[in-house]
């Protein structure tokens, strides 16, 4: 709602924490892969009149399918029809808005996701029951069905292969860019591509489990089964999107998609290879976007990521979380200030036991803490380091054998403005 | 250490939120209890030469006492000296010092903390096995045993009755106020004082469980044992500051101390009235020293209270502190912004179900939603509900017959201001 006029598609593989896989090729983002059409269109619910509403479809009938979708306990009205009204594993279209969550809004709400999955459906010529929901924007408002009505009808008029940005930009709401990106690579049956677009930006946690945070849409032409689909989404989003956190809020609309339409005609065996090579390059594309989306966090500047090693592996997240969700860690970042002392009182926090406990600390391999103790190290070199866009944190604590990371955006008066004056 | 010239120190008991006993009086909070002396004096350990260093003193040999420490895995010297080489049930006096943590400072910052003890037990005549020390500030840097003499011996010229003020400006770090109070209340064998000085602004957070946070102090001339102190003062803290967060971080020094010298000669009976009257002005004493610190939280502007009723103690407890602890949340009580769908947004995420559940927010009495959906509100009057000091939430979720509260700041530019700009 709050987005520039212009956004633009910036390279998700230029962080140092996103390693490519060598076969894999990145084209343009706004390339689709084989068999997908896709458009957005401003539908009139925002009131800023920028891009609101977007489809994404498979023409392929044998498309496959998997999602995940948010735990929370007031889950928006699209999310519940996607739960009920979907069958999640043949998925052939996914139909959005931004500008509106279509959350605590009730029956009405469900009558109107109902409608804009139906309005989706005619749009792209795909049965109801094969077609996602989704929306992203303000709380407790009803969506105008005339908006879904107008927005279906230009949609319908813009889908189109190679268009993935025009659906991405649909999607958005305080981000700042697009997030999208497409991969080719090469099978042992020939050539795959493999697209994503997301969005993020506030509301964002971690949650360690295989329920699906934010917004995002996965396409591929490979052939696969919704059951390596579903195995394949799985494990990337918690390897991904389960791994950042902007304000460790997570939102009643979070949702993510992969559609795999098959059109490549390349097949890709259960346990193959080629489905190893395909989940490194799924897995690359989704923690690409996870940080893009860090990055991009309500008025984010800088972005770390700790590292936690230990005996324990629930105790290495608990740390790590409370680190990367510490507002007093997360102004430090912002303010390039190397306050470890602060990394210090959170993994105290996390692990609770009132005595003295063995939590060693480096900051961009500078070891400030051993043993909970203070070392003698380079002031000035500390501070140089930590005045970087990407920061590293890694602590131990007692035990090993065990590592949990976190992606986190810092915390400063950007985000302060965005959320305090304006309802978003 | 940026605390302005002078501070002030305002009546705990006007928030809505502080019931005082009706047999109460408020006395002036410089008032110590009979047999009590404390003091306050610059040692040099603050950058800005600011009263840093402070006694109180019990002059009564039969003292008893209590306390509660952080249960943070990284806890300060200070905190570590208290746990093994104190009598916590006999404790005559507690020396302090405030623009230096003692945190993560290891066998040199224990030795410190020796040695702040052995001053503090010289400059108050007392044995240093009846001494408790804490410190407050930065984090990691050692103490000097320079400026520990210097404090000790300038302090021990200025401990005085009814000085309660100046020890409780020394305690003082990113404080804007003086936190202190003193009460009078008629037991059946006469009068008995009741005073208390705290200091907290960061790194608050609320434990529910019988372990302190922040710095406290609490004195009374009420003759009673040891063991009472302990419940009386594990009963008041679970009330109070377990019930507080500005940041939901647990500092690594966070310590309270109750010391009763028995000099006003009113014998408390265990399980009398005369203890359940102490209880309640304890009680109320200690919550509005909680509040005042919420109010003085890092950069806080309005303060909220949210309570949550449900039909599980500890999912009321999780939504109350989700909700509390929400940046969303924090921000939008910042701006005035009625934006109940955070709270809904809060509410989903603790219960963490997947489904749909019953929430119902209010908001200073305006019914907002109902059954997890929006009601018809009156959108301006809700706005002016908002705009005020103090606002209650009030949500419900499925059950009924437990509660949950808690007191939190909201968080504006000069939260991220004080913490990104300086080490605090």
């Amino acid at each position: 709602m709050h987005a520039p006029e212009k956004l633009e598609c910036p390279s998700l593989f230029e962080s140092r924490w996103v390693d490519l896989p060598e076969a894999v090729e990145v084209l343009d983002p706004n390339t689709l892969p084989q068999g997908f059409r896709a458009g957005g269109v401003a539908a009139g619910i925002k009131p800023s009149g920028k891009v609101d509403f977007g489809i994404i479809v498979s023409d392929a009938d044998e498309t496959t399918s998997a999602a995940r979708f948010t735990i929370s306990s007031a889950p928006a009205a699209p999310v519940q029809v996607c739960r009920t009204r979907v069958d999640l594993d043949q998925m052939r279209a996914v139909v959005v808005n931004s500008g509106n969550a279509n959350a605590a809004t009730g029956p009405f709400g469900r009558d109107n996701a109902f409608y804009m999955q139906g309005a989706g459906a005619m749009a792209c010529g795909v049965p109801e029951n094969r077609v996602g929901v989704a929306s992203t924007g303000v709380i407790g408002q009803q969506l105008s069905t005339r908006a879904l009505t107008k927005g279906a009808q230009l949609v319908s008029r813009e889908l189109k292969a190679d268009n993935a940005l025009s659906f991405a930009e649909a999607i958005c709401t305080t981000d700042l860019w697009i997030k999208a990106a497409t991969l080719k690579l090469e099978l042992s049956g020939g050539p795959v591509v493999l697209s994503g677009q997301a969005k993020g930006a506030g509301m964002i946690a971690p949650l360690h489990a295989p329920h699906a945070t934010l917004l995002a849409f996965i396409e591929t032409d490979a052939k696969i089964t919704s059951a390596q689909a579903d195995a394949l989404l799985g494990t990337a989003v918690t390897q991904s999107f389960d791994r950042v956190t902007v304000d460790a809020q997570l939102s009643t609309n979070d949702s993510v998609f992969l559609m795999a339409g098959g059109q490549s005609g390349v097949e890709v065996a259960p346990g193959s290879d080629d489905e190893a090579k395909l989940a490194e390059a799924l897995n690359a594309l989704l923690k690409g976007l996870a940080i893009s989306l860090v990055r991009d966090g309500e008025g984010a500047d800088r972005i770390g990521r700790i590292t936690v090693t230990g005996g324990d592996q629930a105790l290495c997240e608990k740390t790590a979380r409370a680190i990367a969700d510490s507002p007093l860690v997360k102004t430090a970042l912002n303010g390039g200030d190397p306050n470890w002392g602060r990394i210090m009182q959170a993994a105290g926090m996390a692990l609770a036991t009132g005595q003295p406990e063995g939590i060693d600390i480096d900051i961009e391999g500078v070891s400030v803490a051993t043993f909970g103790i203070r070392n003698d190290f380079d002031q000035a070199a500390l501070e140089e380091a930590v005045s970087g866009r990407e920061v590293e944190y890694a602590v131990s604590i007692p035990g090993e054998g065990h590592e949990a990371t976190v992606y986190f955006s810092d915390l400063g008066h950007a985000y302060v403005t965005l959320n305090a004056e304006y309802t978003t």
